[in-house]
């Protein structure tokens, strides 16, 4: 008997410089949008590894991996077919930002000037991030 | 092409009354030993979904997640193959505890009297969950 499960990936949030700015690629493929970095975990490879090497295969940034952020696992999130993703945030220690292999272009957003297309369930993944990691801004004075 | 990544598995670490006391079930296939409760995520389930059904599947307890301890990759934690785990702690809110489906057996253990044979990376899991949840005990007067 073949088990099947559902295919296993990660996403990483990279933060550049702030806790507020971090990169999204521009997807090549659909569905299009901007995207968190990430990829399907290899066998044999810990879901670690694989956010690293995936971020460094997207962006060119290194990064060191700060935590879990949680994991995402809606059969409706990738119309494609049924991922559960993973999700680690993460500093970029080195390297220079630079679309490579599935993306068409990178760049540093801050959180509340995120672009309007997001792929999949990106945009709760980083309302998520935004309500665990960022304080909520003082009121406007009148 | 077809994507192969790990299987996905998720093991719940139930609560029964206290934080200290904890579920376990024994095993009636290898590896031998006690184990957390746990099994396949299925396609279109969520993590959360299959954490519910598992632990009803295997110690008829009714449970509520109260959150993700961690998401256990290393390539060796399973003899059989790679998979790769979500775990959740979980209240037993209601149902009487009985082994089912895979497990020969189910008993509540405190978390200072584990048994010495146990499955997988299940005591390292368990020690991530007393780090995390558990107090140190006070040191004893000499």
């Amino acid at each position: 008997m073949t088990i099947r499960t559902p295919l296993l990936t990660v996403d990483i949030i990279i933060r550049g410089g702030s806790t507020a700015e971090i990169f999204l690629i521009r997807r090549k493929n659909p569905p299009p949008g901007w995207a968190l970095p990430g990829g399907f975990v290899d066998v044999g490879e810990t879901v670690e590894a694989a956010a690293v090497r995936e971020a460094r295969e997207e962006t060119s940034l290194h990064v060191h991996l700060k935590t879990l952020l949680g994991v995402y696992s809606d059969p409706a999130r990738d119309p494609r077919g049924h991922t559960v993703s993973v999700v680690f945030v993460a500093d970029a220690v080195s390297g220079k930002p630079r679309a490579d292999d599935d993306a068409g272009d990178i760049r540093a957003f801050r959180l509340d000037a995120l672009p309007s297309t997001i792929a999949f369930d990106h945009r709760r993944i980083l309302d998520d991030y935004r309500h665990r990691f960022l304080k909520p801004s003082p009121p406007t004075a009148q």
